[in-house]
């Protein structure tokens, strides 16, 4: 077995055995298959597919390379979600303690952020004294106790992924569905949670732009997982315009302890709470009532909980920008669009995310929405707030959302898309 | 300009800028574009291919890598010859001296073997005292005086091509035709000969399996070479047969010594000619004779010269292997297939050849083919005899040989195939 034969089976459209895929990924773990050969690999991939018994073997090959944790010691059963990424996307910290509220126990082991979509444990930090790395005794004894933990993931899981997840980010053979898939879904099942929901996000803001990519990139993953025996489902959900009001990090908690507190934007509020259906559902929970831990407070309750098992204080006033800066309306009429991907941009450039994974990210940069697609708005009218400690930046920013908003004038039929496009599994 | 948006645009199937090709070859070789970004890249060259455009940018941005030598302040006009490799090519050695013989100055800047098909100067180097390696006013005093040299080419001359060719062979992008064209005419323009003739080899012995990749390899080489000045034409050859009838070091050169004595087999001596008449003409010396130099042992002298000039004693022993072995031949009839790669595969594994850079070649191992397609045999004469100074390798050899050949019983039909295909430029 070599890595030029195993390269060639798929530059030149063959199947890739099991026994080479197995080895091709062992190698790289072990430095044995170089940097160069895994990237010419993936680049092949990436333009000539994988079928799913491919995926399939790649995906557990990748599990294979490190720890698999096990949940099974605790009274609850464990379920987990991942979202593909978008704008604002800060749903992960209301769902947690809510689906932890409900009785399932909530693994929910997170990355930071690289580019414009932001991350959980970013988000997190942003609270004074929150930390996000546990050592396993202490994962397992928050669980157990909380029923939710938000943490880094540990280098053991997959550090097969790990290492080509880094050389896809900088060899442009990211977008490849096989790869993405087996990426996500290795660490998920090595994870050890019993059920898993996905939050696949179509739309400017997300890494798939079409509702056919978003679909296959689902299925595929459901179909992973299930084998894997970690009962599986998908939302495809909408990410042409931010979610919420915010998007930032110290800003985005803030919106979401609105949410734990009964308030919260709507969007917010519906996506957080179909998600812990499904997760509830999964873990076998279906006759739980979300709504309900929201409005009587045993969410926030185990909010509370959740950030003070980390060391984080819940009542601490959150870090806010040194400067704002408002963008106003230029005429009046109806907010047809707000785009995703223009304001994480401008988030991202305020100093809310990161370009390389060693750049410290800013807590109070961000961008705040005074208006959603379906508002009226009048010519001069705040339409956002840019906020950083880093002013140089606005120009940045304000170049990002040049053309991220279209006003209709005169009467407008405009109706926003539902958050909820399609579910599989 | 950055490594991931050259990636992507080839990735996507566009086109590659000017900028983005000459940008991407000077960071690449300056070490800012990593090997896994280049392998990449490479590998999407491969699958999505490269305009004539881009190609010759690509070549002419190999070219600016290094340094460009000059043979002007020759009297004598310089032409030189290029073989994309085969089995038994040992055409190199007699054709340098008898295009010299003949009036041209033919600098044969040449590389060590790799693989099946071996390499020029490890077949000069089995010659006693011959050294490859000379200073550049070396290589011009041997040229001006004796007109025909061949040796190692410097690391100076497109470094660029150097450092991806050894990328490439690593990373299973070695056969793209973009890719090939632009590392041979590279090497081959920065080299500064006045004129060029291509030996594009087809057939199961060769790089190019079939007379279309041939062709466009070939029109792609000659186009490069034209539009750098450097008058440039191609012959499509066959290498479904091995050339002649030894594969290996020393004995190659015993044959080429059979060629400039006036005898040799008749395939080489027919392509040497054939080829030397191309040279010629292309270098303006269209009434030269090379068949009279043959005769009238003018090339011989001049190859005497050659090997004297570069420390090597033309009438020394050659060295010849410790152990030999006979393939006989297992049936009577017409001998109608006698198959170029498994011989070239065969002479490699008993230490003609070598699989790393590093390895040392043996001498006097190889093939010595004792009929060719088209003669008759009998059951249990001798078809070939296996070289090498280590036995232990003749199973592995036979093994390699065990459907190489193909004998016909009863009334046979053969014609060989022409040994010059066609000509293109």
């Amino acid at each position: 077995m070599d890595a030029i034969s195993v390269i060639r089976t798929k530059r030149d459209r063959g199947t890739l055995t099991p026994e080479q895929i197995d080895w091709v990924i062992d190698a790289y773990t072990r430095g044995e298959v170089a940097d160069e050969q895994m990237s010419a690999l993936a680049m092949a991939v990436l333009l000539n597919g994988m079928s799913r018994a491919e995926i399939a073997r790649w995906t557990g090959a990748m599990i294979a390379s490190g720890e698999r944790m096990d949940f099974s010691s605790l009274a609850r059963p464990t379920a987990d979600k991942h979202s593909t990424g978008g704008v604002g996307d800060k749903i992960t910290l209301p769902l947690a303690p809510l689906v932890a509220a409900c009785g399932a126990a909530v693994p929910q082991l997170s990355g930071r952020g690289l580019g414009h979509t932001g991350g959980t444990l970013d988000k997190l930090e942003a609270i004074p004294g929150w930390r996000a790395t546990l050592t396993n005794p202490e994962l397992l004894g928050i669980l157990d106790d909380v029923g939710a933990v938000i943490c880094a993931a540990g280098d053991g899981l997959a550090p097969a992924d790990k290492k080509l997840y880094a050389l896809r980010d900088v060899t442009g053979t990211v977008e490849s569905i096989p790869l993405i898939a087996s990426s996500i879904m290795s660490k998920k099942i090595a994870e050890g949670t019993g059920s898993l929901v996905l939050d696949v996000k179509v739309g400017s803001g997300a890494f798939m732009k079409n509702l056919d990519d978003a679909r296959e990139l689902a299925a595929t993953m459901v179909e992973l997982g299930n084998d894997h025996g970690v009962r599986t489902t998908a939302l495809l959900t909408g990410m042409a315009t931010p979610l919420g009001r915010t998007a930032g990090n110290a800003l985005e908690v803030r919106e979401s302890v609105e949410v734990l507190a009964g308030g919260g934007p709507a969007d917010v509020v519906e996506l957080t709470l179909a998600l812990a259906r499904e997760m509830l559902t999964a873990a076998g929970l279906p006759d739980a009532d979300p709504e309900k831990a929201l409005a009587d407070g045993t969410a926030m309750d185990h909010w509370r909980r959740m950030i003070t098992a980390q060391g984080g204080d819940p009542d601490a006033p959150l870090p806010e920008a040194r400067e704002r800066q408002v963008v106003t309306a230029p005429s009046s009429g109806t907010l047809t669009r707000l785009d995703a991907y223009a304001v994480g941009l401008a988030a991202w450039r305020l100093g809310a995310g990161r370009a390389r994974k060693e750049d410290p990210v800013q807590a109070g940069a961000g961008v705040e929405l005074h208006a959603r697609p379906g508002d009226r708005v009048v010519a001069g009218q705040p339409l956002l707030t840019l906020h950083t400690d880093t002013p140089e930046k606005f120009p940045y920013a304000e170049a990002a959302l040049a053309d991220a908003t279209e006003i209709a004038t005169g009467a407008v039929d405009f109706e926003a898309p539902p958050i909820v496009l399609e579910r599989v599994g």
